[in-house]
């Protein structure tokens, strides 16, 4: 990852093409200042900037020497009154999404277009010439790497598989045959895309493979994390739809179904054939069953167990509370009496109730 | 992945051996047919094959174009009458596992035989002139590697190692030294078979490394989902056996015996030191203790935490139910009464009992 | 892993010097015999050594043929009276401790230094010349490899990153650029550090990647389980402590701070921004969330969902207990209705005093 520092007004011109012009943006001041990265304003100086995502903490941006504060237009006016100042501000209704935007431009992954004459590309794999296959990767024929896009270091391509243009595949994660990656993406060290789906005929107490024939297919702008799985289909595909983002350790069974810019946080699974909606998100360890739909716009909790699901998007959590060790055991022993004691109580309700019955008849 | 096809006949041939003779077939019709994909019954054509295992969707086969029906011969009496007609029927009495043993013959894993030029397999290493080590593989001294194995790229054998006979071992899977692997195994990419098992002498409040000099050990047609990490042994081996299937994401500990023909959804964690018997079959992320014996025939739910076990096989299961927010917290709330509850219970139920005595009493 | 041999007294010097002379040992006997394993007492002969650590087993010492018997000092008096035999005991007040300091001489990791003429070192790299470099290795420009150290086949050390002296990388683990591994760490196969944190900032429903700058740094002495992830920090560092222990497939999500010495059982999770004291252990599969201080001395059972903690250290637990099927469904129905049959019982309770008063009022 290389720093590199831009002049505002362009730093400005490739957000607004990066965000497909949805990011409103206006410069208040000097847009010709250069910045080449962001501080916390008490800490800021030239070059830097510096933006304000709490108000809470908007005083500190007036008394800050930054080049460039980045604000939301009615905090801007909060701080420093209807004329605003003649130092550079970016005014912006999301200064966390421009924070992150810029910081792409800022940072960006540092790349050597080109393929390394020890990296193994195939007769027959399409390798565009702006793209970078590194040291010890292997694209197989077929395969089909798109503008920009970096193989890093003894990553594997299977054959035909495709990685879209821009997309970054860190050292090491396999792609296997077949298996689509979307433009943008960023696939993180040891992922596995397309291994195969976990499919067993049972035959006379054995279990016999079934060979899997679908894939992959990952859409643009996904992040995949280090060492996730996502297997191929068993006839169709597994899919992950645009934008979603998965993390770390993150176990996809054969024809999973995500859609669109979900978000998983680390350590979750989910078994196969399970579709997934649009704008889902899912804690970390959630443990989601096989063969069921979870609507569009639904949140499942952290460690929480997802058997089944009804129509409708809605909230589901549901975990142990960790408890001192002497309760605990107790706890967890009173809980298998659970059905028990209601019937017990329910018992007791009728009990009561014959015995105010009892009484009011011998005080009649 | 390629598709091949075959004169009916011979695939049945193929099938019977690997099956070893265990799954009855029968052609009606004309054997010689030729065949190179199976298909739903409502799609399929000439050359293709359609199966039928759910007795419910019969009538589609009566109607399909499908140039063999693979069924069970009590249904193809049900859809045919006693004569049968003049088209090619296979009876079967597990049309599925037809199909997955077919489909291993349609769909065979790809391999070039050889060495690849830039493969490193140590002076000392056996490798079968049948198998296959591909680019960016590593044979180290004393590893054997079977008949018509597959080594693919950047794959690590280490010393001593032995992979059996027709063993697949997709890419960038680790087998430390002295791993062994039996013969038609699937390990799939990112596995690691034979890392150090956890173990450390507690020292003045530090842990002090424990080399772990046992083997991993793992029997014939077993598979090793991908990034799965099974442990060497502390000193005696950690053993997987024959025909056990493990899916992406599991852990075994050192020491750990897990017995024949079992099936591990994905995510499992088993601590080390803990014998599972034959024909266990173990849901999604349950996690297991250490130290304890599973007998064989035992089953797992998904998610499901196991401290111990009693002598007989059963199956046991438990997670928190997944509920709205509000629902959970009330919940998680009142579970931590329980022991309470259930006290308070039992006082209010000799209660009632008292006063009962007391109108009868009252009464008399 | 290969077997050596030594004079005991030499064997002791070096275990004193990597205990820092902190574990107590005293040769009473013959200090020049030769020793090349350890062996229960019962199977031992010349060259072994037996330790005990049980004193229930002290009488096996008694009869043993092994060279050496390693044990406490009131245990060797208990055995053989206050008059110790001639044979050659080593005195010590952690036999166990003594093991496995031993046990890292006896089976050393084996290594040859120098750099593999396969492997590929950047210009700009430095590699102690005592180091390893073996095979389809990468290091990157600006790294730096310590004395002793070994870089596996097919390891990734990104730009300027380090490794310490005397540390073990095994095979396809990866270090992205600017990560820090301590001395005499052990990086498993498969583990991945300083991948990206999971940042990403929300814009109209979609998530937009924030670049990831701060850096993983482990400290001295810490072993890293097989495909383990700790991902990097978003602008500080994610840091792991002096002589603390990982299992396998643990993640460790960004800006996390783990102390020194704890250990954590396989598969672990814990989210970002945490801090995590020293000499705190956490059991198997637990879920631990972001943003919270587990202070030091803290003990957390497996697979147990920590969502908060106090200012005190103490030890949590919490499981849904592994019941039978049929236990199950009626249990976890009933939970549900936990919060409801509170108050039903705190109701009844009123009820039945209140009945209680009328009775007494009826008797008086």
């Amino acid at each position: 990852m290389s720093e590199k520092s831009f002049v505002l007004s362009e730093l400005v011109a490739l957000i607004a093409e990066r965000s497909k012009n949805r990011l409103a943006m206006r410069i208040e001041g000097e847009g010709s200042v250069r910045v080449s990265r962001f501080m916390p304003p008490q800490h800021a100086g030239e070059g830097d900037m510096s933006f304000l995502s709490d108000p809470a903490y908007a005083e500190a941006m007036k008394a800050s020497a930054a080049s460039v504060l980045v604000m939301r237009e009615k905090d801007a006016r909060a701080v420093f009154g209807e004329a605003l100042p003649a130092r550079t501000i970016l005014l912006c209704d999301n200064p966390y999404a421009f924070f992150a935007f810029a910081s792409q431009f800022l940072y960006p992954v540092e790349r050597v277009p080109g393929i390394h004459p020890q990296a193994y590309v195939e007769e027959g794999a399409e390798v565009d010439p702006t793209a970078t296959v590194d040291v010890f990767a292997v694209v197989r024929k077929g395969a089909k790497i798109g503008a920009n896009a970096l193989i890093s270091a003894g990553v594997y391509v299977g054959e035909n598989a495709v990685v879209g243009a821009d997309t970054v595949i860190y050292p090491n994660a396999v792609l296997y045959h077949d298996t689509v990656v979307g433009e943008g993406c960023c696939i993180q060290s040891g992922a596995v895309l397309g291994g195969d789906g976990f499919g067993f005929a049972p035959f006379q107490g054995e279990w016999v493979k079934i060979p899997q024939r679908g894939r992959t297919v990952i859409g643009n702008d996904v992040e995949v994390g280090a060492n996730t799985t996502i297997d191929r289909g068993a006839l169709e595909d597994t899919t992950v739809g645009e934008g979603t983002k998965i993390d770390n350790q993150i176990q996809l069974g054969h024809n999973d179904r995500i859609g669109k810019h979900c978000v998983m946080a680390s350590c979750v699974g989910i078994a196969g054939s399970t579709t997934v909606g649009d704008h889902v998100m899912i804690g970390g360890a959630a443990m989601i069953n096989g063969h069921i739909t979870i609507p569009s716009g639904s949140a499942i909790g952290p460690a929480t167990a997802v058997t089944g699901w009804g129509k409708e998007p809605k909230q589901l959590t549901g975990f142990f509370p960790a408890l001192g060790m002497r309760e605990f055991k107790l706890t967890a022993a009173t809980i298998t009496r659970l059905p028990e004691m209601r019937k017990e109580l329910k018992s007791l309700q009728r009990e009561v109730e014959e015995l105010k019955a009892l009484i009011r008849k011998g005080e009649a």
